[in-house]
């Protein structure tokens, strides 16, 4: 969300067992590389014996020969010391694939973002089990293939899928899309495939969360986006909200209020995961907002 | 949160099955009795076949004989139209018993609202089945009642507690109180035993939710008010609420943070109750704010 | 947000100064005419002397011919009992004009909960003083009106604005219009045009708010929607929302984080005056949500 | 609010002109001294000439000897690079004065979170310019003095509280009180006083803000904590939060409703100072939440 495009930044992020002087050696190497630090944030998950977790934000002047020299560098760097990393340039756009069912409210939240320039990213193309939103996703000037799948034709609708895809996307945002991937799909994007879940999780994990939100009488509803894993509902948390609602809202009513968290807290998450903002640990996010 | 003393003013709630003209009926009957509605509030689960509810807060003159005479003409009222009803009258106020284990920051919420006129009650008893905050509680006059429980003498224990109660409170606020009430004792006060779980239900139902929460990676934590039932966290739910919290919380930060939730989730749904605000319909409640 | 189309539903509002009974006297008029009341708010400033709003939301049977029926006999009542009111029909849906300048966001977030039938009106036009959107309403079958505004032509264009609009459109939505009408246009359509100012009033009143805000350092940031009337920035505010923000916010930071609570608050707003949900009293408005 | 006693831990504050390789210089400075880092955090105003600014959090072994000598070699650094810095020991707890005058939620919330062990430091003594609260301050053995305040009395009793105060506290808090402090008070206390107003500012700055915010008919009311400077309520924000009203709420009962805001805005801002994690940067704070 402050998302403004830089010519010159990078984004490095690093995790590894913590280690003394390990924020030295990473800001040593960095000012040796002339690298102007504007955010630096670090988390550990123990100072003693936890996982470190680190993210630098920085400027370079010449920018290509010098992120290219960095980047070398940073092989050696991370051999040396067990360093996990990833390095990103604001003058490479992630590509984001979409994917969706009959419902275009968190769709049309991702494309109103891109299209004003909030969200920064390449769309190549839009997946859809149905036709529907054929139309309304083309005016935008973006590719959408419909792939339908049934029970029968789910692993080659996979297969077909992951073709579009490849070498095309680097993560897949589910936007209400009401099909469950299988594993081998999941391993090809592992913490690339970001879904809303249309409550709190873990409350009413599953199917129709709305229905069964109204029939407990709960007095707030909401969204979870996370990251897909192969337990459904389990992966790791980006982000959650949620809203108010009182006993006037019929369970369409819950659905219809419900529609405003999901876009909202969907659109966060893939903000923060396209600005390189979320890490994971385990079954758990570090999110540096 | 809005209470204020006034000398003539009276609550009536009311719920019927749905039937054509009971708003008129009603009003029609306070009219006679020179009534002054102040508030009206009314919710239906169906129009056509539905449930109603209604609540009405009202001024009279001459208030004693006035109050006297309503009651006595309500009940020929209700049975000609069989409504369940409730009267309550600013005159004489509820009497509310507090239950608590070692924890003093659901307590000291109450009574802190309890000693600002915010909660307008008699506070005849605190019972508690741990010593330690007795001296805490008879600072303000309050009598406090160590009933110590184990598994062999929970039924006597719960036999002496009922015996303290009868005919001194109106209703109970289990406020962070670690015992599972019995079936036998909730059925003495059904409806009238309020409770604070902390979480967010149905998320994290039973124990330790704060430790669940932590491993769950929640981006949110919450706590939950709702009437006592023989189902373990399952009765219907007055109020909640969440904060948000990030990476940096530990599972005993959580714990910490979560206190703050737990006792205004808890003071808020107490007032309510107090006000005659809450109406309980199967497993769920209508809470007029 | 709660709209669900209804064929026979009618909504009445009410004001009147208190009297006694004066509940009984319009629901025996419903009951009469045999009305299905679905949903009742009441408010009053002083059940003494004060001034008493109502609304009714009821379900009539043969429709058509029992409102037009009710109406004419309403004109009877309201004038034997000195009431204010407004009748308006689920068969008849509101017209609304929508007026933006150069920014999308709140335009489009009325068009999309427009088409999915969540803001339930009919858009006659949209009317700019820049000719930047037209392409994308036009896009959605909403006519399009440029109509360019200096301080020379200020005149004539709102005289040719008036025409436009003349038979119409019930209400006005400024959707970020970065133009101050004139007091002979707002009294063309008194509490009939709404507002969007992009701070929590009255907190920065005036220009560049988020640049204030900024400047300020606070810590949260706001929107209110409002009725337009002649004191800027001063007329009776119909729904109020924040934001969290940090000191990482940029100015420009903010006012893209804002933007998502504008959206917001707008959209709620025009919901509620579409939904008879909103009363004004003086400088102030009963919401009844 | 996640705080914890930690024998050996410390914070180091930092604040300088934006320069190169800043970050490195501090931590491999730490990093000699052997510290182990728990918490980093960073911010500039502007990575290429602003100020910058960092908290860090770190742990020493053989606390008491390491850290004399790494405040010691603090002075050298800090001089060689132009460093304004504040170290403080989780050995040496702060201390606390509250100032009051007859509203007792801020204090009751200030020292229900001292006593729980929730905002660690010691409270030497509250001041007010009331008795009322005396019995309730000593009955948690806390000295009390009652300093009457007068036109004629202000610069008199300023200079005995300055006396009562003088080499026993760190910072005061203002827990709704209601004088206004001399320049000349406040010049010895520069970021060291904490107020807690009770509106949203910049809304409804100066007096009586519940009824300017009820006048004015606004749908959230809030409350801000701030340091204290000479321009009335206009000193740097802390933290601020909202509570949502509706038409009901009468003036008095947004009062009401605005003390659990005050006192909960007013609890955090002072645990974020007793941490160390506020920084103030002209008339703004940043706080490393």
């Amino acid at each position: 969300m402050l998302t403004k495009v830089y010519n010159n930044r990078a984004t490095l992020l690093i995790s590894c067992p913590e280690k003394p002087g390990i924020i030295s050696i990473v800001t040593n190497f960095l000012l040796e590389h002339k690298a102007n630090v504007v955010h630096f944030d670090q988390h550990t998950t123990d100072p003693q014996a936890g996982v470190f977790f680190m993210r630098i934000e920085f400027d370079l002047e010449n920018f290509a020969s010098s992120f290219e020299k960095l980047e070398q560098d940073l092989h050696v760097l991370a051999r040396d010391f067990s360093l996990d990393w990833q390095l990103s340039s604001s003058e490479k756009r992630k590509r984001m694939a979409i994917f969706v069912s009959k419902a275009d409210h968190c769709l049309m939240e991702l494309i109103w973002r891109w299209k004003s320039n909030e969200i920064q990213v390449d769309i190549p193309l839009v997946i859809s089990n149905h036709p529907d939103l054929k139309e309304e996703v083309e005016s935008y000037g973006i590719p959408f293939y419909h792939i339908p799948i049934s029970k029968e034709t789910k692993e080659q609708a996979e297969q077909k899928t992951l073709e579009l895809l490849k070498g095309k996307v680097d993560f897949i945002v589910l936007a209400r899309y009401m099909q469950i991937l299988s594993p081998n799909f999941i391993s090809k994007y592992p913490n690339k495939i970001i879904n809303i879940h249309h409550s709190f999780l873990p409350a009413f994990v599953g199917a129709n969360p709305y229905v069964r939100a109204f029939n407990r009488g709960v007095k707030l509803i909401g969204a979870t986006a996370h990251y897909v894993t192969n337990d459904l509902d389990e992966g790791p948390i980006i982000e959650q909200d949620v809203q108010r609602i009182n006993h006037r809202y019929t369970a369409e009513g819950l659905k219809t209020a419900g529609r405003h968290v999901e876009r909202r807290v969907l659109a966060e998450a893939v903000s923060w995961h396209v600005e390189d903002k979320v890490l994971v640990h385990g079954n758990k996010t570090i999110v540096f907002t």
